[in-house]
């Protein structure tokens, strides 16, 4: 098997990954992460000192945050916290047609990758991008809409040729591009990977240091093969992430924006939890979750309900 | 194969199915049937009336609509009107844990393929039902929910034996168990088929004149098997019936109600009706649209633009 940070290589523990000291932390949240989206009104800082106070050992960070430090000042305040960066979040948007589209989003997803390496990050996670010329995220396709712009094998076949073209960067910074399979709610607009199984498709032409996959039970917890598409991802090497999300109803007026904490849902996280464990992940769980009511709340009160959450219905599984 | 009424063996032509005397309607829409909810405020004889008029060959009958007439009343008005029955919705909701809940579950299922044989729709549509335990549709999990209740592999094994329980009946009366695979969407609250690969999986051990499977566009057009699927249930002779609606943005509060006219959102209907043509199937085209707007309209409007679509979209690619 190829070197592999994501899979059964990395089962000697995440603590190995970064040349962080580390002070002592609670050791049961030594995988724990808490994505920055689920605290989003606080500042980089904020949400550093947040989850360190909390006792967690790493952090997702999302790019737009990461700029209002700049990548270097941000490695540098997780660092002195004591914390992984666990993933960026994110890269994508792979899927235009227009020529000059396209030769954008690989400009901005070369950027992407320098700033994963800049911040530590050796995940960068990629939402791939829905159906280009029908429309932008949540809105209906465009009135001149063709019938070409309604093709999606051959978007998918286009964002297969825009990960080849990423990957020679991806493998120069040591950045491992992370695809998102998205739930089937976000094809049309946001990612035309539907499943695990087709990420792992996507991603089999290149090394696993170089493509992986995330597991975000959000996203793929109704998969009738999920069991079987961890199992091949771990054998295969391409386990880079798993995140936590919890599947709630009704959905939000924005669904993107209709994910739950650990346990509020229908989610089987101690069944899902207990695959990835059995595939050999070994990497940072982070509990990522967009919902108006938990942004309401306190930053350190939902870092408080995410550990909980996560010491209760994933931490059992996990080994 | 197997006496097979949906796939290969059906090439003859829909209309060498009913014993009706059929009038002469445009050759055109010799396939094209108007599901009964699409214009929903209408009672059965006007909505039978409506599809006649506008040179329809088929109605896809609902269970609630033909209670307000009767069965045997139903079966004359559509027969009278020179239209076939094309499909019943629905039976289903068959996934419950407490046994006297299954028990009802099954009766009512029974009821339903009597009703289907004596309306004289060969094919009965099952929307099997989520994870019963933790809510009723459109909800959110009941405060007592266990981990037991979000488990959904041993649902869909629930389901499974339900399926085998009503076999005998559906092959005493002739009638066809459809089995719906739903939108991901769906999975927590009303169907955990969420791919057309475990509908086939599920009706595998059945014959195919017991089971068979409904392509529904709005259901299933995201996954990036369906071509593969597609082709897998027409070689198995389980293609039971092909149901139209696009997916449209944004969602509408009730999820369940985002079905547009096809044309209007973001699925390639030429695609899809092309891979159900190259696998042989050769019954009616079903258009079934929930959607708020689309209620609000005239009935003979609403006949008028699904037949307009479906002329433009669906017939050139359906031989």
């Amino acid at each position: 098997m190829t070197a592999n940070r994501g899979g059964p290589a990395r089962v000697g523990g995440p603590a190995n990954r970064g040349g962080h000291a580390t002070p002592a932390r609670p050791a049961d949240l030594a995988r724990c992460s808490l994505n920055q989206a689920t605290v989003k009104h606080a500042r980089l800082e904020q949400a550093v000192a947040v989850a360190a106070a909390a006792g967690y050992a790493a952090i997702g960070l999302w790019r737009d945050r990461v700029r209002q430090t700049g990548a270097r000042a941000a490695a540098r305040i997780v660092a002195a916290a004591g914390l992984r960066v666990s993933t960026l979040c994110r890269g994508g948007f792979l899927t235009a047609s227009d020529p000059v589209a396209a030769r954008a989003a690989l400009d901005d997803n070369r950027r992407a990758i320098e700033e994963a390496a800049t911040v530590g990050a050796a995940e960068l996670v990629l939402v791939v991008g829905g159906l280009p010329a029908l429309s932008r995220p949540g809105q209906g396709p465009r009135p001149q809409a063709t019938a070409a712009d309604r093709d999606l094998a051959a978007t998918r076949r286009r964002l297969a040729d825009r990960i080849a073209d990423l990957v020679p960067t991806a493998l120069d910074h040591g950045v491992r591009l992370v695809l998102e399979p998205m739930h089937p709610l976000f094809t049309a607009d946001r990612g035309v990977i539907a499943t695990t199984a087709q990420a792992l498709d996507l991603a089999a032409p290149f090394p696993p240091t170089a493509v992986g996959v995330v597991i975000d039970t959000y996203h793929v917890w109704w998969d009738p093969e999920l069991e079987r598409s961890i199992g091949r991802a771990g054998r295969e090497g391409r386990l880079a992430a798993y995140q936590l999300g919890d599947w709630i109803l009704p959905l939000a007026a924005d669904p993107l924006h209709s994910r739950g904490h650990v346990g509020d849902g229908y989610i089987d996280f101690p069944a899902i939890t207990g695959w990835m464990a059995a595939a050999g992940y070994a990497g940072d769980v982070e509990t990522e979750i967009f919902n108006q009511a938990v942004w309401a709340e306190e930053a350190a009160v939902t870092a408080a309900i995410v550990a909980d959450r996560y010491r209760r219905q994933v931490l059992p599984y996990l080994d």
